[in-house]
């Protein structure tokens, strides 16, 4: 069985504007790589309802599972929960369930659970609460779109409670070589294994270091030993490969 | 006139199966804000010829500007102008003019220009090639697509190269202030300033630090007038707040 897939969705002018730079993709692409999920896309689009619910609308029936970053907070321009429920054509209101989050962790820090922090309990119709470890707010599931917040470490906390409820694949395995040659050198070789191999996956990735260039090989596969077998060849054909 | 419009697609396994992290995309946003021209949208797919095309082809229609980064070298994973070929249905073949710039570079480096490296100067038909003045190998544009390597500093060179001949657009001003209270605390005071400046961006972006909630609100807009104006009233609303 091919292993689930899986694009993420981040929302974020201060991205797109060169302002900040994301930290969420890297980290879930390598949460889903441990997990056998496939991250197939990205997108990032910018926090205008139009393009998010399109953006949404393409990503969902696409991909097994769509994992968002960005918009659920209290502020005017928190749009995501509204572009989720106009994407799946249902209703968004404040639920009893998310306030009651909210009226705990308010009252606990002595803090006035007000109208703009009362946004974040508007819950599209349909969906299942995400657990906010961090800050309470919660994410939520709708379907197979995850809605998390952008602040890293929430982002983080969200994916950590939303993983393990989701089916996983077979986690690929991994290897690689770096060899101090340029890849206009190596490319006949690597072409060669990777037609031998085609069940895996073959990346070269060039890099210059102290003036000379160099190639990572990346070789990925779901059986263990394939990869393993591909990495001995790939060694016996570049003795002076290191790890 | 608004201002040109664009999209940015990576290309790039290593960076969904969360090995490496993208620095291209920050830069260029960066690049382009700086222009006037007015990022709206990021890809990233993987090495998969039909779903790079099916982005280029989605990007190219709904912006001004497509700027590709990655798989342009000579090994066998680099497909990028194959796909950018098919989605403008045009052939692609090695051109002199590329041949011509690799042969200069490989003699003086006294490397062999063989038939991997020969890949690097296939260009499809109609393209005007995009200078790389640091590993010689040309990126190229077609139409509206600006197809460029994927190594930090080549990319970096290529969007220098290329960026001049596009028209710009006018550089929207940006001021931020960082205010030391949580988000939904200052929500209510935002929302009205965003309702007196619809001409504005006006974002709200929180952050934690030493167990503090905080938020950079930042605002944008086309005429620094008004720009200055809303952070006036934004520091007279938030006395507290901090440039």
């Amino acid at each position: 069985m091919p292993n689930p897939t899986a694009a993420m969705l981040v929302i974020g002018d201060e991205i797109l504007s060169g302002r900040t730079r994301d930290a969420n993709m890297h980290f879930l692409a390598g949460q889903l790589a441990s997990r056998g999920i496939d991250m197939c896309e990205v997108r990032i689009v910018s926090d205008v309802h139009d393009r998010i619910v399109a953006a949404l609308n393409d990503l969902r029936a696409a991909h097994d599972h769509v994992f968002t970053s960005g918009g659920i907070g209290p502020t005017h321009d928190d749009i995501t929960a509204d572009a989720v429920a106009a994407a799946f054509g249902v209703k968004l209101d404040i639920r009893d369930d998310a306030r009651a989050i909210l009226a705990e962790h308010y009252a606990r820090t002595g803090l006035e659970l007000n109208a703009a922090r009362l946004r974040m309990a508007r819950i599209p119709d349909g969906a299942c609460l995400i657990d906010n470890p961090v800050s309470s707010a919660p994410g939520f599931s709708l379907g197979n779109v995850h809605v998390m917040a952008g602040v890293p470490a929430v982002f983080q906390a969200m994916v950590a409670a939303c993983l393990p409820g989701l089916a996983a694949g077979s986690a690929l395995f991994s290897q690689s070589l770096t060899i101090q040659r340029g890849e206009g050198e190596i490319a006949a070789d690597l072409k060669a294994l990777a037609d031998a191999y085609p069940d895996l996956s073959i990346g070269c990735y060039p890099f210059e270091r102290d003036g000379g260039y160099g190639a990572t090989v990346v070789v990925r596969g779901a059986d263990k030993g394939r990869v393993d077998a591909a990495l001995v060849a790939l060694a016996e054909t570049f003795p002076e490969a290191c790890a």
